[in-house]
């Protein structure tokens, strides 16, 4: 650690000199809490990342009640948030209700979750690798008539609990076929993090062939494996300038308590200004959140940054 | 994670077809453990590593049972383990009387652990940092003249505790002093974890400008602020061809119970599996040798790898 708990800086050529960091902890890592967390913990969660300087907060989403009780507050929360210019709270919708409701709170940016695979399109909507597609089109349509930007998930699209490796051509064609849509963002998700550098230039690629550009591509690692960092820079390579992460490391577990499923933001953060690209985050408050958030939870927090920095 | 649970195989361009992974477990690993580690499972342990295909395994330290009484059993362990052919057993020597037990145990590879800098030598070593090299040239001298050989540690060789960041040319000033005096190998260790992916290619290219050769260098990233995959790659890209690893991210961590210090050698392999670089260890083997030594020790592995192959 230097003097400022802050890694010396020394770029790597060919990165990009900024990156979004789109954050999240509130939707993503808290959606799998058993225990709800109160309403105006979350408020003060995502008020505390923008205060440290995350401009993109995913903070919740408004899939049905009965399917994910964590978020049930979905609308109250926003009402709660002091939203502030300059910064994107987008939520995640998985139908035209959710929609309604999140149209109702106010929202400018929606995300909806495909699965680049088969067999998960199956198990998680219930509809094949087509349906989903129509269950989709009429909620990104009536979004972008609204006035709204549409992010597109793509889980599974390195690996699939049951399917294996997915070729990074489907994934490309899942995520195609999302862009004609009208999605102006696509995550590719590596929701069981089995990819490793060599992977991710192989879907990066693909998606670029495939006639997305790579600006309209972010990353969704999970660190599973450990690979969720290595695998980071390998995009950031590739010329991805859009990296998903969650403070503290929250979410995405269940296997072993303080185990990690989500790239932590502050391990991403280290990084980053380790190699000098820009991203606006402040360390520290983001260190801060987490223990605070990590205590509200009752369990110390999987980022190793945090646990170093906090120790 | 495929049918066989390793990762989907996807080179990239400009790695090492085949690098070393120098593995520091039983020793780095177990050193710091409080509670003494029968002598049985560390020779145990030793075998196991080395039937899963892992081929240079420091074994031990011979330094003085008074600063490690975990290391006590250096001599008896040596003569418990199944030596093989093809597989090299290194020994950590802090001095001369190491040396010499070292000898009488019939090992051919020694290691010294040097400072990067100025504190840190006084602290370890109580020397200056030139007094280090004056202490370490008798050691080398004569186990060069014994036939064996002899690795040296680069401690500190990013950041430094009290100093902060490390100026890479010192870094290489240090090494070239080694090898100078005879060292075959240096390891250059990122001890607190600090640095980054562009910090490893500072080091590794002023050591190179130094007059090191690349295949002289290995690199021994700690994991503490999740930065040692990340940095693995890009040492590789580097040409770096050998990977210091403690299985099941055994060591290193004084702060939290399960959170990490060395790399995982699980989670490198993962890795280095879909890379498709070479190293003759089989995964499924390591992370049982790494269940059945978390038994041992009475708490998870810290190694992700480890947790979701065996969850």
């Amino acid at each position: 650690m230097t003097a400022s708990g802050l890694p010396m800086r020394l770029p790597v050529e060919g990165l990009p000199p900024r990156v979004t960091i789109y954050e999240v902890g509130p939707r993503d890592g808290l959606q799998n809490e058993s225990a709800v967390v109160p309403v105006e913990v979350k408020a003060e969660f995502i008020d505390r990342l923008a205060d440290a300087g995350l401009t993109t907060l995913e903070a919740t989403s408004f899939v049905h009640p009965k399917w994910v009780p964590q978020l049930a507050d979905a609308a109250d929360l926003l009402d709660r948030l002091d939203r502030r210019a300059g910064v994107d709270y987008p939520v995640l919708v998985p139908n035209e209700r959710g929609l309604d409701r999140a149209l109702q709170s106010g929202v400018e940016h929606v995300a909806i979750f495909a699965s680049a695979t088969e067999t998960f399109a199956g198990k998680n909507l219930n509809r094949t690798l087509d349906e989903q597609f129509a269950m989709f089109e009429p909620v990104v349509t009536r979004a972008l008539a609204e006035g709204l930007r549409v992010r597109g998930y793509v889980s599974m699209a390195f690996g699939d609990p049951w399917e294996g490796p997915v070729d990074p051509e489907q994934v490309a064609g899942v995520g195609r076929r999302l862009v004609e849509m009208g999605c102006w963002q696509l995550s590719l998700g590596d929701t069981i993090g089995t990819g490793t550098a060599g992977h991710v230039d192989a879907v990066v690629d693909a998606c670029v062939a495939g006639g997305v550009p790579v600006a309209a591509l972010a990353v969704h690692f999970h660190d599973t494996y450990g690979q969720a960092l290595a695998n980071t820079l390998a995009a950031l390579r590739r010329g991805v300038t859009t990296v998903d992460a969650s403070a503290g490391g929250l979410g995405g577990c269940p296997y072993a308590e303080s185990a990690t499923g989500n790239l932590a933001t502050e391990d991403l953060v280290w990084m980053l200004d380790g190699l000098g690209v820009e991203h606006g985050a402040d360390l520290h408050k983001l260190v801060d959140t987490s223990v605070w958030m990590a205590a509200q939870l009752g369990r110390p927090s999987p980022s190793r940054v945090v646990r170093a920095l906090a120790g």
